[in-house]
């Protein structure tokens, strides 16, 4: 039999020693589990962010205990607190722990959706005392080790209803009579543009591969084409693609599409066929 | 049974292949090993900041042989050279491995301190030839592994007194006659400013959670809260909280302490009760 | 019998997803496989950088799957393409993977020469549908983990002739009528520059530990010493000295030898005793 895997993903970053913590109590609580860093280069805070590049790295883990915190609101109280949770999927053999802020909502739509839930902030395998700010190395962490180590979910946390988990909103690409609406779901560090749009809605808009295009932002018109990778338009050029998590995106080859078109998150675009 | 332990911290950074050698030469010299990542974030050179962290760290680090390098004078001779060392603590089956140069002081004395040390500048488990520079990989790495395979000290090292082990000199917080006299013991990347103060000494100057004080340094009053969290004060106000690692700090809501403030490293500051 | 070890480089950085995927397909594919991260902050799309420092690091790396990935000609077709390979090297039981583009080149001449190779673009293992840019996770590391799981070269790919095998083209030292002739072979972060000379070179041309030389660029002299570690110079001081991958390099202590030099890659030197 193979060890329990943990996968874990957060905003921590590699300046300082908070992933380290986290890794330390999840040896110390369940000595066999392999723990698999998805990233921590989460832009700090960005909960959509995160919820985006959990959901498509899951694709490519094994199945297991998938951790995963960014946590604006961490030790709230009142209206502002979250709670945090964990989550049965119905892929088989996978549980999600984290905040209940959205971040791990597109991952358990696309594991089949969520089965079972348990409020973990005052689970009896947290860590004493509590800190305000931490909660990634005094809940979540200890919550994972156990679980990774056989607990079943009523161990770790009191039973909630699944409705009452927390989706994440996010825009949505429609069909509209000049052509496909889309919008800026999330920018790279590249300055690629990662859209709302999926396959079926660009064939939808008769955008297919090697078509040309106009992207409409801002009441300016950019000619674009609709290419397979980078190389397949001049330097400068502004290109539709698919990125390897299968989302339609804009780059631009050798320059930063987000600047060229000038548009920030959320910012609405339209794709029409020239 | 479970692996052997080694945790590692280092000043190396993720730019270059210095940790991933290291990584290499624990896994040649002990196959069985696990390696847990502390962080390789630390300041270049900055052996306070390393000690300050490696011994909060710790405490959520399974039992094992405790690797940490932040070596500014790597490769002196003479006056300016510092011992390497291997240092068994009090608490059972914890081993510190690094340069003597106060960056494992911290650690050892919250480790009940130290009981048996060795020299293992001239280990006969180092790599030849010996770098100058990279005592990370000839030295440190080498002996790490040779411990955590099962070897005695006595083996990778000459034995040394303990009481030649060097110390880590940092400023101390004392109660005055104006209020309890602080020091800048290092300043975080969010500019967040952690305090010499401990708990006890907070209370002994009528400090308390929710209790309004005044923080004067360089002859100005800054009000400021004893507050839980960040999220107690308004944006741009000044908080005294205690940090995830139990210090005492001072940091402004979604702003910079050390900028507010106006403080470096060391500086002194009054904390007095309004 | 220990695990199967894969070592793997990389340029993708630390600010996304694409290492922790390629973590989650080799954890998927072959559970027992420990994997090493070399480092994954190899300048982008620098291949000589890569191929350098693949080099060094497996001089301290177990035997086993070496995988290395830094591809910018990713996804082109004809006279751009380059192949994907697995090659067997003479040294026991070790197979490089990765494009085959020089990035391997220096490691299989480092470890006794290839013996045996297969192309692996169209792999049975590889996962489909094959992304137009992200290989290393759905070519090379399902590649990396069959052959750490015990398949054959010739399972993974179809062989071809290790004659085809793209070398890497680098300047060369050479001892003329002035000096020694050196060149730039690459830059660190800190402003080293790493000369493409090695010890026996300078010795030929009379430079050895300790002696006073002068670096001749650009028409300019610069003094320098043949020194052991930086702090043998004084500050601002320039220095000749093996780096700790015992290659012949130039350093400023406390400073900049690309900038004092005014140095870049493959610019010529002149090395010469004074």
């Amino acid at each position: 039999m193979s060890a329990p895997v943990v996968t874990f993903l957060s905003d921590y970053g590699y300046g300082d020693e908070f992933v380290g913590v986290c890794h330390g109590v999840l040896a110390s609580r369940c000595p066999p589990a392999r723990v698999i860093d998805i990233t921590h280069g989460v832009p700090r805070h960005d909960v959509r962010a995160g919820a985006l590049l959990l959901r498509s790295a899951l694709a490519f883990m094994p199945a297991g205990i998938h951790l995963a915190v960014v946590d604006p609101t961490v030790g709230a109280t009142g209206e502002g607190a979250r709670r945090a949770v964990a989550v049965q999927v119905a892929e088989q053999g996978r549980v999600l722990v984290g905040p209940d802020n959205g971040l791990l909502a597109l991952a358990w739509e696309s594991l089949g959706g969520p089965i079972e839930a348990v409020d973990v902030g005052r689970s009896p395998r947290r860590l004493e005392p509590l800190s305000a700010t931490f909660h990634g190395r005094d809940i979540f962490a200890p919550v994972a080790a156990a679980l990774a180590g056989g607990a079943f979910l009523a161990e770790v946390g009191e039973p909630m209803p699944v409705q009452e988990l927390r989706g994440l909103e996010l825009p949505r690409a429609q069909l509209g009579p000049d052509g496909l609406v889309v919008h800026a779901l999330t920018l790279d560090r590249f300055g690629n543009v990662i859209l709302d749009a999926d396959h079926h809605q660009l064939s939808a808009a008769d955008l297919r591969l090697g078509a040309t295009l106009s992207v409409r932002t801002d009441g300016r018109e950019h000619p674009a084409r609709y290419a397979c990778t980078f190389a397949d338009v001049p330097a400068g050029g502004l290109l539709l693609y698919e990125d390897a998590q299968r989302m339609a995106a804009l780059a631009v080859n050798r320059g930063s599409a987000a600047q060229t078109l000038g548009v920030a998150r959320d910012d609405e675009l339209l794709l029409r066929r020239r």
